[in-house]
């Protein structure tokens, strides 16, 4: 711990090297810095705003020269409190927002060079002149880095893959020699040339490294989109209708959301601007299924009418008779679907308190885990509202659950304790499945690290957070095994 | 280096541990392990062939407590002298080629376990009855682990993505404790909890940890393909027209393979059974492109045929205007026009020597990459026949020269290392490329990871080989700097 006159002469340092607008440390303008958008609520020495690599170089160097420790933050958009400072007030927050000059797109070898500190929206404003984009599609609007650092999915994983998959190059600012400057530029598409150290600064929230600069591969932006919100006969022709419209609508296939009744009823209540896809109330199904299906390919001259293609297959889907796969389709009115599926996290909000699951497991699990999990709830929390979504195509479930406002039993951090703990047993032990499909790891959920990672993956993990930050820099999160 | 007793003893114990079938050690057995496909004849103390991951993870302690060094092989269909031994005859083959027992598919997840000793060819054949299959397309037929462990690309990479884009989960017997197994395992699609460990192990060739298993995402089977061979106008037009065709047929374009006059030349005058597609030689062009376009959605109720996409696409490039990007098209007999690609490199072996390049740039840089390369062998050599193709859409070049048998000078190894000196020179230093696009780093290319390398990366690399690898039981290949 600093003390008190070492303390000033280490934010003196930090104002030389940064300036006035690199540096804040006033309670009020650290603030939205040290809150994360979910959890983490914490406190921070001052908040550094490097305005370049150099800048950040120097920025890491003095820190360890000081034996600072430091928070990585983006947008701070996380949702597992890896962006937030804890409440010591010890931690400087490294903010990478001014790093966010670069846009330099390559429009032949469609690819994009961006700044760590660049959002995902300027990032797409910039290339759709061009007729690109980057199609991770989120909810929030992360930084590059910040997506990178966590690894992020979203609902389009099945076609476009995550961000690693989309990742052809870094330039990272290393803890170890502390400020040293690794550039792993490159623009290519296939390069084997030795270990790929870029993979070791992909989900690890800055732990290994920090992120300065990516080169991203980048998507013909879609030139049709075809939606539709469909009824199950049942849970298990929820995988029934996933493998029928991957063989109807291939690789075109870029959107299989899952949406529970109790979810849709909740947005309809909320959002009294959206209105029902299935006429009434009454008439909302135990769970629905947002399909899309989106290609670059112009319908012009092609013969290919995406519209067409979703509703031939949904057709023979619904045919009228008792093995049908679907019960009921609302074909098009994209936007309106769309926001629909992104105005349940809001809308449970307004129903009570959260107890938000990001699990993933081989699809062919869902429809298994989905029943005993709800039959565990209804069993020894029926207080609990079910109202889970979840990507299918991708494996991923968020099985939401709201403690309403209105519940008879009081909100208590135990039980939700509990709750999450049974939950995440079931999802890794008995489906081997994820605890964290695209959230990543942070202070929120690294005792669940602790638990599901194998001894010797800990070791491994712990072995290279040595070797990267020997002095440990970056204080959050910590991979190694914790007796150690 | 081990005394004679030692190597008897050190011999029984192998036996002991691997039985009759495990181990080979006449001369005449080992042969077939020392000699790679393309560069590379050692000597080996022995092979040795595990059935099981606990046999391989026994084998590794064993190696580790008699400080046996180790080559690790596949199906030894490699390119770069990294699956073969050295002439000390002091290394162990250990053949990864009796673990195949493995192939369990889930068509619901799309996914497939395998073990690494299990051939593409093998898992395809198991795959195809469910309708999918694992689409890296390679002139050889290496084992999943190989594959993995030199993260090969192929022909078809800017579609279905490099092998790391398709692996799901690993298996691996670690060096270090040695013959640890590391167990990550896992069918999952979006799962981000911590670093991501089975990184390490992708395009390393074993340096970090030897693949006993492997979950792969496969893809369903194409329904349609549709191949054309185009004539561009010029060089400059090979990158128009990949762009129109990506944005004509989009995520549907698999294959884009520039293939030179010299090249096509040489097929037609040495496998006799492959017609002309361009009907007489007189009309062979100085290039010509390769196309294919595939997709797993059928004709039938779909409304798209790939024929029809790709014959209106490449109409309207080619109408006889002074503007046109092509000069000519034959389209379909795709079959043939594989047969083409494939026999370019055993065609050019009846030419000459060959002097091979696996090399990869930006896209954009590929038209002034091949005439200054052109430039500078017709000026400096101008007694090697260029004959050249490549996977332009993923900027993966093969820029082979050939030393003609009846060339006026005499074949000399000086003149070649001063060629590939020159080449990768350019490659890399003015066009940002790579030396190794996925053939991987070994003996026959080791000298280039060190002089294209970064010293910051090099160091990095070189301190986690350290860390997995303490004793350097993997002998080949050290990605660390040279003066360590």
């Amino acid at each position: 711990m600093l003390e008190p006159v070492n303390r000033l002469a280490v934010l003196e340092s930090l104002q030389d090297l940064l300036g006035d607008a690199g540096l804040l440390t006033t309670l009020e303008d650290c603030a939205r810095y040290v809150t994360g958008a979910r959890y983490g609520v914490g406190q921070a020495m001052a908040v550094a705003r490097p305005n370049s690599a150099v800048q950040l170089s120097q920025l890491v160097s003095l820190c360890a020269a000081h034996q600072l420790k430091l928070v990585v933050q983006g947008a701070n958009t996380g949702l597992v409190a890896a962006s937030t400072p804890d409440q010591s007030g010890q931690y400087l927050v490294l903010s990478t927002e001014r790093l966010s000059r670069c846009i330099e797109i390559d429009t032949v070898n469609r690819s994009v060079t961006v700044d760590a500190g660049v959002t995902l929206h300027d990032l797409n404003e910039a290339l759709k002149e061009h007729d690109l984009c980057f199609p991770i599609d989120l909810g929030a609007n992360p930084t590059i880095g910040g997506m990178i650092a966590a690894n992020t999915g979203g609902a389009r994983l099945i076609k476009y893959g995550d961000v690693r998959q989309n990742l052809l190059g870094l330039e990272v600012v290393l803890l170890n020699p502390p400020g040293r400057v690794l550039d792993l530029q490159s623009a290519l598409r296939k390069n084997n040339t030795g270990p790929d150290l870029k993979q070791l600064f992909v989900g690890t929230s800055g732990a290994y490294g920090i992120i300065s600069k990516a080169v991203l591969q980048v998507h013909r932006l879609p030139k049709q989109t075809a939606t539709a919100l469909v009824v199950p006969r049942d849970q298990a022709a929820v995988l029934e209708l996933l493998q029928r419209l991957e063989r109807d609508c291939g690789e075109l296939l870029s959107a299989f959301e899952g949406i529970s009744g109790q979810a849709l009823a909740s947005v309809l209540r909320h959002v009294p601007a959206i209105s029902n896809p299935f006429g009434s109330l009454a008439d909302i199904p135990d769970y629905c299924v947002l399909i899309e299906l989106d290609t670059s390919i112009a319908q012009q001259h092609s013969g290919l009418c995406l519209e067409d293609l979703l509703s031939n297959s949904l057709a023979t889907l619904l045919t009228g008779s008792d093995d049908d796969i679907i019960t009921n389709a609302v074909i098009g009115r994209g936007k309106d679907l769309w926001r629909i599926r992104h105005a349940i996290s809001e809308s449970l909000r307004s129903e009570g308190k959260i107890i938000a699951f990001d699990i993933s497991m081989p699809r062919s699990s869902l429809v298994d885990f989905r029943q005993q999990a709800i039959g565990l709830i209804k069993t020894h929390y029926p207080f609990l509202q079910i109202m889970d979504f979840g990507h299918w195509a991708d494996g991923g479930c968020h099985f939401n659950l709201v403690w309403p406002h209105v519940a008879a039993i009081a909100y208590d951090a135990t039980t939700v304790s509990a709750v999450r703990d049974a939950i995440y047993d079931m999802v890794v032990r008995e489906y081997q499945g994820s605890f964290s499909a695209e959230h990543g790891v942070g202070p929120y959920n690294q005792t669940y690290y602790h638990r599901f990672t194998s001894q010797a993956a800990q070791q491994l993990a712990g072995k290279m957070q040595r070797l990267l930050d020997p002095d440990r820099l970056f204080g959050l999160t910590w991979f190694g095994e914790l007796a150690e």
